[in-house]
């Protein structure tokens, strides 16, 4: 089972953003930025590409309110989105509010949140959902 | 016009990939690594969520098959995508053939082809699709 397959279970704690029976949005614990979010499907793929066509057609629909929500309780200029997939065989697509193309760069180290931080950043996204 | 919808529409040439009557596809002539390749709506529309429902649920499904093409024709773990969008008022996706996370990094810069190669890439993406 995937780490994130684990979080979808609650066997990991997440700060969760939205859920539906296919999908699963929480923020991502290593942002790149404040209010990274990871959605994920609820059925393991490896690929994003190899992820069945119906959840293919979902995916940007789910994503679509999450992200404006982000927008609003975020400053930026608007929310990126990408699909890298070299560490967990579980297909994901980060959100992310971005001022510039360095916001969406996956080699910059990461921010270091306290759990407070991350509360603070759930519930203000939660209040825009 | 954006300079995306001079291309569509052949005022501007570029190397297609493919098309159908919602969005049209084309190498990046400004490449992060060979074969990274666009998709655009026809429609205008500046940010990639406020492109409308019915487009957004058919983006993924058209992208599908140019993704596994591109696959095949470059050596790489997968093919990544990304949404970015700070440049071109005209909502656009980056489908990347990557081997690492640097690969997807936007902030590098970018290669530089010749028309020769550029044509070898597509025929290559092509004679997969």
């Amino acid at each position: 089972m995937t780490i994130f397959s684990k979080i979808i279970k609650g066997e990991i704690p997440s700060y969760r953003i939205a859920e539906n029976d296919r999908f699963y949005a929480f923020l991502d614990i290593f942002p790149l930025v404040k209010g990274h979010t990871l959605i994920v499907p609820k059925v393991e793929t490896d690929k994003f590409f190899d992820v069945a066509d119906d959840l293919l057609q979902e995916w940007l629909l789910f994503a679509k309110p999450i992200a404006r929500a982000i927008e609003k309780a975020i400053p930026c200029n608007r929310v990126g989105l990408s699909v890298v997939g070299l560490e967990v065989p579980h297909a994901h697509m980060h959100l992310v509010p971005i001022n510039s193309a360095d916001d969406l760069n996956f080699t910059r180290s990461k921010l270091k949140l306290s759990p407070e931080e991350f509360r603070g950043i759930q519930e203000s996204i939660l209040a825009q959902l």
